[in-house]
């Protein structure tokens, strides 16, 4: 069993951030397994999506019932093979699990930020975790990798740090959010606010606006999910009798599995969390910065990459993985391209573990024997 | 112009209903345009979606701003062309646009029936449609026409009444609705009865549950679309900004748009009628009532179709109505199908009028031929 522990780094000097503003007295809760090399070229980023956490795998303690998020890719042996690589993970700035976010307290007024926290891009997330980088006495990253949200960390890396990675592999992700996805967070936030508890993002620990975020959850995850993967797991299954009840309480399995997600969810994350980091994704948009040419926003990057993508993403589709290796391919990067076929919707990039963990432990190994070679 | 004026039909008895229970003192309210022939050979039935009504084309007064929901397919010289035929629209049973629905008076109670409502079916729908036409002495339809859910009432008229209708024309529907649907009505009700006005159905006039309607409709509104109509029309533009304003403010113009979608409909639609009419898509499974043999269920069908599916519609995509065929075309049925090439995603049934017109027109005209022919 492996075991690992949460760490906190508290970033030494105020943070700049994308509007304009700055934050003070940043924690990055992170983890890390594995051991750095002597000459430090076996270092791995790994970033994660919107629900995610430093925790990316082992467990706690011996008694944990769940490891950590992607533990099927991640650990001794494994596709990321912590036996061979230093894993880092560290929790983004925003969220709820350990690194500064809206329910931090503010050190300028000693209450918590709740919507006084400044809004954060993907950049601001990955300008942190630079930080974290060098507080490590991490020189070059072997990769950064990271599916969906972690996939644009991954993109803000290439671009923005440069020197900083000798390869990245963004996954099931997009070089823009498309307006159906801004649609579907406006329709979720929306819904946390009409919460009766949401109170603006002012609510109390012990009234918090579970309803409504469960709610955004719910929709959330229909996004996550395939036609098809829901067809195959629940089709039009009814929950507990052989026929309808002929009321509104939860006749179909499929309404029993959406309020079971979002009952967990709640359990594990915080409101005003998700409105920071689905704003964050809002607001990606690599190609705006250079008038809406992506090859043009991609001219910085030097790395390698390997661009997956899943069959039946209709959330971050193939074709966005597509614009995102042909950008690249413009600028003469070096990239691998695959798109996995699998039913599970953009959730393969969690699932599909062997497909994508072969691929990844190739490309991984290919990396680090180059590294060794030529430094 | 044209000028219609509804009027009501008071069922002249109870109407038993799928669950079992039956409702007293049923009103239709219906629109008719046109003139029933002396051979009665000329009348069409158009069947409304959700949030359909009677009016579907023509205005009340000169001065209305807007005319019908389909007032460009339908009307004098138009492709369901009122001068030749008499065509006749009702607003569905559990509706709250003049038919009796959960806002009805319960004339048992004196009150309301809110969630005292029966839970109702599409068959249950078509069943009232079925004494509407015994009332307007109409011995057989020419053809039984409507888009989404009105395609699902034209499915069930060609098998509980086969000889009843010369033709039907179901339009980007369904033969029961996909657990991924299932899931967006669970998470749309989720939110109307978040909303502290809902009062389990109970609210009052002047507090109905706008917001948590307003919500749901919202995210319904975005199944409607595709993501191509989506990024033709809104793309990731600004609403009113030339930047980000790193806040939670509509920023992007999809953002306003729903949110005026929300807003208007929540004017015109009552929330215990949202709740009735998506359980009863809900429950719409054509084939559940032959062991899920939909040929089987088919068996009764006499009648020829016409069967049109839009190629960006993932609400109901063109694989569904493709078995609604191929399940036809096992019984030895007379079908005609087309796929219609549109981005505007499901909500083509009420954009694509040229290419939609043209095919309705003729068919319409061939069916009228023969019976003129044959009687």
């Amino acid at each position: 069993m492996l075991i690992v522990k949460p760490q906190n780094f508290q970033l030494p000097a105020p943070l700049p951030l994308d509007c304009g503003r700055e934050l003070r007295q940043v924690n990055i809760r992170f983890e890390t397994v594995g051991t750095l090399s002597p000459s430090r070229n076996n270092a791995i980023l790994i970033t994660h999506a919107l629900s995610g956490d430093a925790h990316v795998c082992g467990k706690y303690t011996e008694t944990d019932r769940k490891p950590g998020w992607w533990d099927e890719m991640v650990g001794p042996g494994k596709a990321i093979d912590t036996d061979k690589y230093f894993v880092v993970c560290s929790n983004v700035l925003g969220s709820c699990a350990g690194s500064t976010g809206p329910r931090s307290f503010n050190p300028e007024t000693g209450n918590p930020y709740n919507l006084d926290f400044p809004v954060i891009t993907i950049r601001d997330m990955v300008r942190a975790q630079k930080h974290l980088m060098n507080h490590l006495g991490i020189r070059r990253w072997l990769t950064v990798i990271g599916g969906s949200m972690g996939g644009m960390q991954a993109l803000e890396w290439a671009i923005n740090y440069p020197d900083d990675l000798a390869s990245f592999v963004p996954i099931a992700t997009t070089s823009q959010l498309s307006p159906q996805s801004i649609a579907f967070d406006w329709v979720g936030r929306e819904a946390i606010k009409y919460d009766p508890n949401w109170q603006n993002g002012n609510y109390s620990a012990d009234r918090v606006p579970d309803r409504g975020l469960a709610a955004a959850r719910m929709l959330a995850h229909i996004t996550y999910l395939s036609d098809e993967s829901m067809s195959r797991k629940f089709g039009r299954e009814l929950q507990d009798s052989a026929s309808y009840s002929f009321d509104f309480s939860r006749d179909f399995a499929v309404e029993s599995y959406l309020e079971h997600q979002g009952r967990r969810f709640v359990e594990r994350f915080d409101a005003n969390s998700y409105f920071y980091i689905t704003r964050a994704m809002d607001y990606f948009d690599i190609a705006a910065r250079t008038g809406g040419d992506l090859a043009k926003a991609f001219a910085p990057v030097k790395a390698p990459a390997l661009v997956i993508s899943f069959s039946s993403d209709w959330l971050f589709p193939t074709s966005e993985s597509r614009k995102i290796v042909n950008a690249l391919l413009k600028n003469r990067c070096h990239v691998s391209f695959c798109e996995i076929q699998s039913g599970y919707g953009h959730d393969a990039f969690l699932l599909e573990v062997d497909a994508l963990g072969g691929m990844v432990r190739d490309f991984l190994h290919n990396r680090w024997k180059e590294l060794e070679q030529n430094g």
